[in-house]
C-alpha cells in the first residue's frame, strides 16, 4: 500500500456507528485499509454488493466485510447494511479523508485578473489563471494549471482538477468535480455553407453545470449557439465525452466513457448511457431510460426504455435480430436446399 | 442573458444593411439579442433556415426573423435572403463582436525563448511557452496555457484557446482557430517488432494545417513519420477527433466529434464524416464523399458517394440490409414453415 | 524538408554498419534523409517492409533503400537486413538524434514543491508543478505545463510531453513516454446509488505504469477504486484512449486510439486492439489475442484467438455473417417466390 493512499486506522466499531450498519464479530479490530474480498487481508475492510462475487465471501482473509442483512457470514467480522456498497463508500470516506490538494489562498504564481472574485477560503492552486469578472466560491479549490474565463462563475465547495479549461461566461454550481483536461464552454460546432466555403456562426451561448456534477477527465462540453448547454444537478460524466452545443442532460444521469451527444438532443433525468454510445442531434432520451454501450441513437427512446445496437432499438428486437444474424450462413443453405427440392419436384 | 453573452443592441434596419438582405416590417426597432424562434422575445431576432421549424414561425414572438425570399412573413418584422443561416451568422457577428481573449503582447507569465519571433501585434496571454525559434503571426491571440514548440510556425489572426499543444516543428496557417486542450503534432503511432519487444519508429514528420481551419477541443492530430500529416484550408474538426500520421485532408471537409482516421488515408475535399467514424489506414475518401456518423470505413469511398454501417458501404444497400435484418426473426420462422410444409409433403 | 526535422547527413556505409546490414552498391554516399520509396530523392534512404508497396522498389529515386535479404535489387543502393522496418527504424535515430525539449535542471517558472525530489540530470521546463513527495528520475524530461502529483514517483528517462497531468500517488517506470494531455490518476467513475442520488465512491487506488511504456495524446487512465490499475512493460497505447480504473494490461500490448476499456478488465501480454475497441468490464482478454477495430467485445477473449464485430466473435464467423447479411435483401425475395410457389401448387 502506498504512502498517498494510505488509509487512517479506525476501530471496526466505529465504522459500524458511523455508518449506521450492524456490528458482528469483534469491533476492536483496527481496520488498516479497504480491499476487493479476493485480496483483502486481516487490517481490511471489504464489501459485497454484487451477487457474482457471492462466492468469494467464503474464503476472503478480510478483517471485515460490509454484507447486506440477508448475506452469509464472512469468515471474520461484519458490518450489515441495508446498502452495503454505499455504507462501504462511507467507510472509505472515513479511511481516506480526501487530502487537500492546494493551500488556502491563492498560490504566488497564479495570474488573478483585478477584478476577479476569488472567496478567501478558496484555493487556487499554482499556475492558475482566472480572468475578468471571473468569480470562485467558497471552498472551492483550482488544482493546478486552471484557465477560468471571463465572467465564468464557479460555485463553491468544487473540485478543480489540473489543465481543466472553464471558457469564459459559463456557470458551474456547487460541488461539483471537474476533471484533469476537461474543457467547458468550447464553441459549438456550427457553420453556414458559403459561397467561400463554410462560415463560423458564432457561438454566443454558454454551459451551465448544476450541483453536485462530476465531468470526467477530457471530456468536452460546447458552448451553446444561442443560450445554454445544461448538465443537471447530480450527474455524472466519465471521460472523454462529447457533448455538443444546446445539449440539455438532466438530473441523476449516468453517461459513461467515450459518449457523444450531438447538438440539441434532449436527455432526461435517471438516464443511463453506456460506453462509446453515439446520439444524433434533435432527439430525446425519456426520463430512466437506457441504451446500451457501443449504440447509435437515431431516434428519440421513450422514457423508461432500454435500447441497444445500431441504429438502436428496443433491446428486446435487437437481442432477437442479434441472435437471427447468427443463423444466417445457415438458413442461406436452408433455402437453397428448399428450392433445390421444389426443383427437383 | 448573461453579461459576456450580452449584445450590443443596433437597429433592425442597420442590420438588414449590413448583411444586403430585404426588410420587411418597422426597420426603427432595436435588436438587443439573438434566439431560436420558439423562444426569442421582441427584442431579439431569429432565423428560419431548416423547414423543420417553419411551423414556429407563426407564432414565433421575436422582433424580427430573418427568412428566405418565399417564405411566409412572420407576425414581427423580417429580413429576407437567399441564405437566411449566413446572413444570420453575419448578424450574430454584429451584435456578437468577438471578445479579447488576452491584451496586445506578451503577458509578464508568459515564457518565450530569447530566439522566437512574435509579432507586437499580436497576443500572448499568461503562461504560455513559446520555444526557440518558434513564430506568432500579427493579430494572432495565445490565450493561456498554449505551449508552441520549438521552430513550430503559427500565422496571422489565429485563435490558440487554452491549454493547447502545439509540438515543435509544425506549422499553422492564418485564421486558424484550435480549441482548448488540442495537441497537434503529437507522434504517430509507429512501432518496429523486434526481439526486445516493439521498438519505436521515431517519427520525423510535421503537422502543416492550411489556412481557416477550426479545430475542436481536445483533438489530437499526429505529425508524420516521415513528411507532413496536412489538414486543407476551411477544413473544420469537430471535438475530440484522431488524426493518425501523414493523413492527409483536404479543403472545406466537415468533421464531426469523435471520429478516428487512420495512418495515411486521405481525405477529398468538401467530405463530411459523421460523429464517431472510424476509418482504416491507406484508403481514400473521394472529393464530396460522405460517410453516416458512427460508420466504420474499411475500404475507399468514391467521390460524391454516400456511404454507411459497419462495415460501411453505399448507404442506399446499407438500408436495404438492415430493413432486412429487422425482418430475419420473422424469416426464420417462415422458412422453418416451407420446411415443414415440403417435410409433410 | 523544414529545419526541425533536418536529418544529420551522414554516409550510408556507415549507416549499414550501424545496424548490422550488408551494403549494396556505393556506400560513399551521403543520406541527408529518409522518405517513402514513392517521393525519395537521391539523398534520402527509404525502406521496403510492406510488400504492398513492393512495386515502387522499381522505380524509387531513393539512394538507398532498406530490404529484406530476398528482395530485389532498387536502382540505387541498398542495405539488406532480416528486419528491414527495424532496421529503418534505427537508421532514423541516427538521422534524426532525439531534439532536447528542455534545458537541464528546473526552469524558473516551474514550481516545485520544497520536498519533492528533483535529480539534477532531469529537466523541469517551463511552468511545471511539481507537488509535495514527488519524484522525477534521472534523465526525465518534463516539457513544459507538466502537473505531478503529490508522492507521484517518475522513472528516469522519461519524456512528458506538455500539459500532462499526472495525479498523485501515481507510478510511472522508466523510459515511459507520455504525450500532451495525457491524464494519469484521473478518478474511476464509482457511485452508489442512495436515496439522494449517486454518491461518489472515493477512489483510493492508484495507477502503475511499467517501464518502456508509450501512452498517446490526451488518453485519460484511471486510478483504481481499490488498489492498482496497470500497464504493463512495453506496451504502446496510442491518443485518445479511455483505461478505467483497475484495468490491469499486460506486456508488449498495441492499443490503437480511441479504444475504451471498462473497469476491472484484464488485458494480456502481446494483444492488439484494433481503433475505437469498446471492452465492457471484468473480463479477459487472453495474451496475443486480438480485436477488429470498432469491435465491441461483450465476453472474454481466448488467448491468441482474432475476434470481431459488435458483438466481437471469432473473426471468421464474424466475417461469414457479415457476407450473409449483404444476401439478405435477396434471400427475401427468394423465400417469398418459394411461398407464392408451394401456395401455388
Amino acid at each position: 500500500m502506498r504512502k498517498w493512499n494510505k488509509a487512517t486506522p479506525l476501530a471496526l466499531a466505529d465504522l459500524a456507528d458511523a455508518v449506521g450498519g450492524q456490528l458482528e464479530g469483534d469491533g476492536t479490530i483496527t481496520i488498516t485499509g479497504a480491499a476487493p474480498l479476493q485480496v483483502a487481508g486481516p487490517g481490511d475492510i471489504s464489501f459485497l454488493a454484487n451477487p457474482k462475487y457471492a462466492s468469494y465471501l467464503e474464503t476472503t482473509k478480510a478483517g471485515a466485510v460490509v454484507v447486506a442483512a440477508d448475506a452469509p457470514s464472512p469468515p471474520g467480522a461484519a458490518i450489515r447494511h441495508d446498502n452495503p456498497y454505499l455504507a462501504f463508500a462511507m467507510i472509505l470516506e472515513l479511511l481516506h479523508p480526501t487530502p487537500q490538494l492546494a493551500d488556502r489562498g491563492v498560490h504566488v504564481s497564479a495570474v488573478i485578473s483585478a477584478d476577479a472574485k476569488v472567496d478567501p477560503t478558496s484555493s487556487v492552486g499554482p499556475l492558475c489563471r482566472i480572468d475578468a469578472g471571473a468569480s470562485v466560491g467558497p471552498g472551492t479549490a483550482l488544482v493546478s494549471g486552471v484557465y477560468v474565463g471571463a465572467e465564468t462563475e464557479v460555485g463553491s465547495d468544487c473540485l478543480i482538477y489540473p489543465n481543466v479549461t472553464l471558457m469564459p461566461g459559463c456557470i458551474v454550481g456547487d460541488r461539483v468535480i471537474i476533471h484533469a483536461g476537461a474543457v467547458v464552454g468550447s464553441d459549438g460546432f456550427g457553420f453556414a455553407p458559403s459561397p467561400e466555403g463554410l462560415h463560423k456562426v458564432r457561438q454566443v451561448g454558454w454551459v451551465e453545470i448544476e450541483e453536485d456534477v462530476e465531468i470526467g477527465a477530457n471530456v468536452t462540453i460546447d458552448r451553446g449557439a444561442l443560450g445554454p448547454t445544461r448538465i443537471g444537478a447530480g450527474t455524472k460524466i466519465d471521460n472523454l465525452v462529447q457533448i455538443a452545443h444546446n445539449v440539455e442532460i438532466g438530473r441523476h444521469t449516468v453517461i459513461v466513457s467515450q459518449v457523444g451527444i450531438s447538438g440539441s438532443t434532449k436527455i432526461g433525468d435517471g438516464v443511463r448511457l453506456g460506453g462509446q454510445v453515439g446520439i444524433v442531434g434533435h432527439i430525446e432520451i425519456g426520463d430512466g431510460a437506457s441504451v446500451g454501450a457501443g449504440s447509435g441513437v437515431a431516434r428519440s427512446v421513450p422514457a423508461g426504455a432500454t435500447h441497444f445496437g445500431a441504429p438502436a432499438r428496443d433491446i428486446k428486437h435487437a437481442k432477437r435480430e442479434m441472435a437471427a444474424i447468427t443463423r444466417l450462413p445457415d438458413l442461406l443453405k436452408r433455402v437453397r436446399a428448399l428450392e433445390k427440392k421444389l426443383a427437383d419436384d
